[in-house]
């Protein structure tokens, strides 16, 4: 366990883990957050992300410098691959998620992890995007996930400790089990 | 439209689009692919996630320099702000989609477009993050969209350009509908 200034595990600040549940129950109000962000196609494949305020706690955040984020498809996809494209911008969005939600669980625990590497696979046929075939849904099919935790536990409690990012990972859910989008367009 | 060394409209080589389909009906397997990531975790919030191959049009394409993107989380949730978070890069990827579903399937019907923007909220309550209340899930209970498309076409036109997108976008499937994750503990 590192000691610094305040109480750490795994690099989670865990008196303040405590501290902001605390707070939560006593005013659940503080635990809405929206995230946001924005996009501009720039062209053809090529569009750029920025996600700057979001609200949390009570109050809004923002923050000085947007971070941008360049999507683009690959040559074979038609693109000028100047970055990643939206469905691999997905498993980056699922392998953050479940690798914090790990981290910060055990850190919960109490269990000090000192390696965390995963590797994301997904399959999808793009008879569903160009509307080839209505039988083929455009998105991924399926998403593989491997995940290697080392930490000085049991293979049982590295197993709860995956289990654990998967039931408490805000991506991994959305993605397992899908959400309400509502697209409305500005005239 | 523009006209270069290729036909293109959008920035989309249409040409090369409709070879694609057509390659596509000869042999369906070139339509598979499989899209990748990696992640290792660096300390507390942060970790880094990498894009390199992928594997599409019956074989390998992989990249010199992989794509590299920063996850962390605001201090707010108890990290250094060095990136986005993984619930913005979700949208992040759904924003990427959207966009590049939409001007593709708007090249595909010759439509020109000169310009997409758009923006993304969702609503997270951290209840189910932090596993204070089972019935709250961690994921966003919502995603809100707005598109705002510009070209020298009708309102229902520009209804039926973001229509298409919705309809064909990967992201915007896999987010509203969900997929199968298989979490896998390497030992």
């Amino acid at each position: 366990m590192e000691t610094t200034q305040e109480k750490t595990l795994n690099g989670v600040p865990t008196d303040r883990l405590v501290e902001t549940m605390q707070a939560i129950r006593k005013q659940p109000e503080i635990a809405k957050f929206k995230f946001r962000a924005k996009n501009r196609w720039d062209d053809g494949a090529r569009n750029v992300a920025t996600v700057g305020a979001f609200h949390g706690a009570l109050e809004e955040h923002p923050r000085e410098e947007p971070f941008e984020y360049v999507l683009d498809e690959h040559p074979v996809l038609l693109g000028g691959d100047t970055g990643g494209n939206p469905v691999e911008y997905l498993l980056t969005a699922l392998s953050g998620c479940l690798t914090t939600s790990l981290v910060y669980h055990a850190a919960a625990r109490g269990i000090e992890v000192t390696g965390v590497e995963s590797s994301y696979e997904g399959d999808i046929d793009l008879h569903g995007f160009l509307g080839m075939d209505e039988s083929v849904r455009p998105g991924y099919q399926e998403i593989r996930v491997t995940m290697k935790v080392e930490a000085d536990v049991s293979e049982e409690i590295k197993d709860e400790l995956v289990q654990a990012a998967k039931d408490h990972s805000p991506v991994y859910d959305v993605v397992s089990n899908g959400t309400r989008v509502e697209v409305v367009r500005a005239r």
